[in-house]
């Protein structure tokens, strides 16, 4: 039998990928990559092909989903196939399909991780990571309601925890919920459950570019963060819960937060 | 003024960096690495060194925490450092400090990412990622009871949620906290507790060597995990909330739990 690999793209473009994944690629029978689970914005095909010197095969979400990757398993029955995702693999549900799909018919899988959007963007933030709570996907609000985004950020603030919130995108139709968009949507859900956990004080995080080298982290009441011009997606946002002192300094003298911004010891 | 930038060695050994990192390292002035923070058992420096063509200076715990990083931040007032740890970085607090500390005499911080224990660990469990609440480092026994970690677990599962525990190391003196000593402390205060959370009949997952290429996931009841043998460290546990069927598909098939878990269809 043979195997699938499922190796990590890391962020942003084809500069991402672990020097152990590029053996990986190096050594399969077949190269498949997708690109539409998130968005690679300096990912370059060609320049990756030229790196890497091997013709990669991209599969679109109907390969992925509809027709069960039936191009990944026949290629994997009896030879070493590699399947590039973007990020760290297997955090999207989709991967976690394939793969068991794949080990229920007897071939073998293995993981290459890649940066993940999750660590990067706690990272670039300052804050701490044991402190975050549940993280949420913000929808287009078009398609679906934040009631239930709006929910965690809530629970969590309960809690003292920060929330970490990905903004939806179509990275095939290039479609990106933007910061100014997702955080009108939170504010509208807020008029109507009134908790006061979305409003234009609440201090709030925007990062965009997450893994680039032009990565925008900035911190800042809502009233302001609304109007700030965060360039090309993709997006995330955190809504912070109790800030440890660290954590205040770190959003204000790497994010442009106010001064002042209120501690707890903990 | 010259730049600090903080590049991720990803996980277990050095191919574990992106190529992006690698470009940085070959065009820094001086490169410094900090292997104290987590455990790389297969990072050769020697090796890294021949890869990348740079003589790396090895900096300690005592460098970074009570010498203020003098050592990196004077290489970086006029030319470019370039910091290697594990992981992905700033997840630990002493680089969030040493940036802080950095970007405030006028210093230019950037990141350059690496693949995170946080995200593989989820991603080789197969369950989802938003499902997971606030994560916890369990520590050695003897230092500290794990009080804080068993009402991590039990707040989180309160919610459905999933909690990721880190075990604690000492990377510099190769002690590691294993997964048996760890449930054997977790049910030590299940027995003061007593609110059902950690018992012999709880359904865990240990995760060894997350990254490596022999990585070992294991899902089963505690009294069954107790007397698996992971192998070397390091190590991690993850105590499921309620499972989503495609979850408990993942544990039986990619990790050996038992057939039939409960699962929630949400």
């Amino acid at each position: 039998m043979g195997e699938i690999v499922f190796v990590g793209l890391g962020l942003h473009d084809d500069m991402g990928i672990s020097l152990r994944g590029l053996v990986e690629v190096r050594s399969a029978d077949t190269v498949f990559v997708e690109l539409y689970t998130s968005l690679m914005p300096g990912f370059s095909l060609e320049r990756f092909e030229k790196t890497s010197g091997r013709r990669v095969n991209v599969v679109s979400r109907a390969d992925l989903e509809e027709r069960d990757a039936q191009v990944i398993v026949k290629a994997a029955e009896k030879h070493k196939a590699v399947l590039l995702v973007p990020g760290d693999p297997l955090i999207a549900t989709t991967h976690v399909s394939l793969r068991i799909q794949a080990e229920k018919r007897g071939i073998k899988t293995r993981i290459v991780h890649g940066a993940s959007v999750l660590s990067a963007v706690i990272g670039l933030s300052g804050l701490h990571n044991y402190k975050f709570g549940k993280s949420v996907t913000i929808p287009f609000p078009d398609e679906t309601p934040s009631e239930t985004p709006y929910s965690v950020i809530w629970q969590n603030k309960e809690f003292g925890l920060h929330t970490l919130c990905l903004l939806d995108m179509k990275a095939e139709n290039r479609r990106f919920l933007n910061v100014h968009d997702a955080l009108k949507e939170l504010l509208r859900v807020e008029a109507q459950r009134k908790k006061m956990t979305v409003t234009e004080e609440t201090l709030v995080i925007g990062v965009a570019r997450a893994g680039s080298s032009d990565a925008t982290v900035r911190a800042g009441f809502i009233r302001d963060v609304l109007g700030y011009d965060f360039g090309g997606p993709p997006y995330s946002l955190i809504f912070p819960g109790e800030l440890h002192f660290m954590e205040a300094e770190a959003l204000t003298v790497l994010a442009g937060a106010p001064e002042g911004l209120g501690t707890v010891s903990r």
